[in-house]
């Protein structure tokens, strides 16, 4: 099948970009001497974790429960989950999950080491845990590197859970010195840090310069080695992920309107929502909840109802948690259609 | 099962709150004296779709091939698709479903009116059209009177479609010349609009006044008869939807996280973001991808990682489009649990 026989809005991965996205990366971090645990939230989808972990990621990272079972049921075995896993219902799937796979837990709070701990070990199971530290990012994570001791000290004291080492979000060289006395108060109560976890796509450097083990980088899957924000970011060499729409409108010579808005690409998306690769000089101005607001007067042709358009989505993570499916092409040859098995898994 | 043993994030309906939005615009319209028919795009859910049909509504829209597919698999029968349908997997799918409903199309030029007669008349159907009018909202439309009878003389002599009526988005006061004239073009030519669709939640009295035959309010349901857009239109008594979400960290005095941020929420919400029905004192103040960060300092009491947090969204469409299951309560008391079947139908 060719890509313009396919339904339209159609979400679609480049495969050679991915490929060059998933092998610079590996090649980046083992230029820098830093190993890789690839952040799945950009794609939510099994096949492609599996390129990435084939590359050289000693795992994945889920940010929440459900994305992890996803994975698992897609063959992924090995995962962090950085996020508190809180409530019967979760940590009940949580043990459940734990038989099948390896998974790693962050945690920021005595209450969730708690919660964890007991359901762990009512299952007879050992949970591996690493401490959350806020760093400066100001969301979740324990204030102090004493805190860090204190909640790794309480851990390795709880039945069913181990301490495993630490992570923070994202990795910034200011974070040095923190890290650097979290080692060093762990050290002298007699514990190691095993994993020291970092992660953000372009801070791969930062975080081998201030001591992490791992890096969580996601979006470089679909993005490149750069965070895309900037008309100039979005280039079809760079971008793996593509919208190919088709023109439903031509209400006026210089508007056209594509079957694609905020439900396709996310909800109120700033400028410029994307690129559109075929003619750069047409302009998402607007985005209504299903249609996009194209400004063509600085085109130089016509165009016409029907015709297909790919567009590079501004933001390419939330992007493919609207959309059930996802086609791999290479060129314009469809090659796979694979279900973003981690969509939706808000839980 | 009780609210409070739900996983969260949790999508809940409160059907008290649904009953009495959908019977006051049933009422409101009654008075009017115009008829309902009731876009789905808020709730995408056939068991609330058949709630707003049983209160007076003539049918329903859907502003997606795909939408529709899914309320007339939930059993709805009569649809207006506000859009134009092109290209061929669209129109086969279109064919498919007028054998086993009613489906009205609106339509805004020949490319358009060409494929859908072709299609029709090939499969031996008839498909009845409306014209789309840009009234001044500058998205899809034909540009003029004259060109609506243009346009609807072109049904006239097409194979397999009929001219039904005329529709416009959002419903203005302003639109009264425009419809007067499409009205009097059609006249002359000897046409008659049957059908003269208006839409938008609050616009039910101008959309009379401007000479429509009905209106297709949809957000009403969940937000009553006003647009949500501030703190003090989120109230518990008019907004139907909440999302029960879980405290996951209490990093400082001052913050909290939930367990929900713009993938359950919507991408990039402004603010307020959402408000907290328990303790309106405290603020959502931003929004990650999985965590909602919250201001508490203007708060009396102390936050437990652990509570739930009943939050009204402040997108109540767009956030239905990022969840599988809507649960239906009572009180405290979960009745159903429904499939948001038009979630995702991007197609």
């Amino acid at each position: 099948m060719r890509t313009s026989e396919l339904d339209t809005p159609a979400l679609v991965v480049d495969l050679d970009v991915l490929e060059r996205n998933i092998a610079g990366m590996a090649a980046h971090c083992d230029d820098l001497g830093i190993a890789q645990r690839v952040h799945t939230k950009t794609h939510k989808t099994p096949e492609i974790a599996k390129m990435q972990v084939a590359a050289g990621s000693r795992g994945i990272t889920c940010q929440k429960l459900g994305e992890a079972e996803a994975m698992v049921d897609g063959g992924l075995d090995d995962i962090l989950i950085p996020y508190n896993i809180v409530g019967k219902p979760k940590l009940a799937r949580l043990v459940d999950l734990c038989r099948r796979a390896r998974i790693t837990v962050a945690v920021d709070s005595t209450d969730t080491v708690v919660g964890i701990s007991h359901a762990a070990d009512a299952a007879g199971i050992e949970i591996p845990l690493l401490v959350e530290m806020d760093t400066g990012s100001r969301r979740c994570g324990v204030q102090s590197p004493a805190a860090v001791t204190m909640m790794a000290q309480h851990i390795e004291s709880s039945p069913g859970v181990a301490f495993a080492g630490v992570m923070t979000y994202p990795s910034r060289t200011s974070a040095h010195g923190f890290i650097d006395e979290t080692v060093e108060s762990l050290g002298s109560s007699g514990m190691d840090a095993h994993i020291i976890s970092g992660g953000g796509t372009g801070s791969e450097r930062a975080s081998r310069e201030i001591g992490c083990t791992e890096t969580r980088s996601g979006s470089y899957a679909y993005e490149g080695m750069t965070r895309v924000g900037r008309s100039e970011d979005l280039t079809a060499e760079r971008c793996a992920l593509r919208m190919i729409v088709t023109i439903v409108s031509v209400p006026t010579p210089d508007r056209i309107i594509i079957d694609a808005g905020q439900k396709s690409f996310t909800s109120y998306p700033p400028t410029p929502y994307g690129h559109i690769i075929e003619q750069p000089a047409a302009k998402i101005t607007g985005m209504s909840v299903e249609h996009g607001h194209v400004d063509t007067s600085e085109c130089a042709r016509h165009f016409y109802v029907g015709e297909h358009l790919s567009v590079i989505p501004l933001h390419q993570g939330m992007t493919s948690n609207l959309h059930d499916e996802l086609v791999a092409v290479r060129g314009d040859e469809v090659e796979e259609t694979w279900r973003i098995a981690g969509r939706g898994r808000v839980k």
